[in-house]
């Protein structure tokens, strides 16, 4: 096929770099913004400038924020003992939708993985461990995927905070809402059973 | 949920105004750009900007391009006398996609359609009556859709071109390549056994 226009060209190389975007999707994006008022697209483009210009990293949670401090930590009403520990910016905007925690978090930016080539000291670990350390935290919640790799996170952190104090907790793994059980994996059915509660609570 | 970040939101609300694109989707290739070297970014932007701001439309066929004129309207290996008529860019580069055309293309930029309050006067017609009555042109061929809306599109142009003496054609309808001829529906199978055609050829 030959190019018609550089520009053009260029536009749909750069769109089909993003991830599920492939090249003809990349293709019909951008004639579709061709297709805008110049305005529109003068709109997009800048916000993604200003986006990466801008956007800022708390200083105490990492989650992305315009200030030195994200809504979350600086809110009086959150409960800042408790420290819910995520691998994502992601994973605070999923446990916010669920309006279930009113606690704050501490965004680490990855888990441990070897294969990645992603040791502790790339992630936001020792900040973590220094908030603890400087004390006021009575709980951290591990909320980590299920998987190798978030357990080895998970237990790596537990033994960075060992000569806490601080109560380390991990999200309940368990059948999943409207989860047919003959449906659910041997591992989280076990699971479980193990750690079954009193009905009606 | 709370907003972590207006630039992040208005990021967010620009990529998720692309067709196809919904909020979460938006959300994740924002943060994806975020997780990426800002020159890459910014490199992103910058070709939509300029893909805007340069990007012309060829003065003969109204094919996307650089300059005055496109890259097939300047060669000098195309068939200059056959004029293949398209809805859109798109279509152009499908048909290229094909090598199976050595002629010209005319955009349309649209199909005649009552109910998008589109009219012959919003479309490439007139210019297209203009390229066949200025004379070296002898055979149009439609290459639109096979809908309510193509065909009429091709009634309303095939009249405009009645008082000149070009050939007007236009492209075969018949059963896909690897199509079972059981599910094809029964029109275009109609017309398959009409238009039939000698062996071999």
């Amino acid at each position: 096929m030959e190019i018609p226009s550089v520009f053009f060209e260029r536009a749909v190389g750069q769109m089909s770099s993003l991830p599920g975007i492939g090249r003809k999707t990349a293709m019909r994006l951008v004639l579709h913004m061709l297709r805008r008022p110049r305005a529109d697209v003068e709109a997009l483009a800048s916000s993604l400038s200003e986006l990466v210009a801008n956007v800022r990293y708390c200083r105490v949670c990492h989650n992305i924020c315009d200030g030195e401090e994200c809504e979350i930590c600086r809110s009086a009403s959150r409960d800042h003992s408790v420290v819910c520990v995520v691998e994502s910016v992601e994973d605070v905007m999923a446990i916010e939708a669920t309006s279930s925690f009113s606690g704050v978090y501490h965004v680490l930016g990855g888990i441990i993985s070897p294969i990645d080539g992603i040791g502790p000291s790339d992630l936001e670990i020792d900040s973590l461990v220094e908030r603890v350390e400087a004390g006021g935290i009575n709980e951290v919640i591990f909320a980590l995927s299920p998987t190798m790799e978030g357990d080895t996170t998970c237990f790596y952190i537990f033994r960075k905070l060992a000569h806490t104090s601080v109560k380390v907790t991990t999200i309940a793994r368990g059948v999943a809402q409207n989860e047919a059980l003959h449906y659910t994996d041997e591992v989280t059915l076990g699971r479980s059973i193990v750690d079954r509660r009193p009905f009606g609570n």
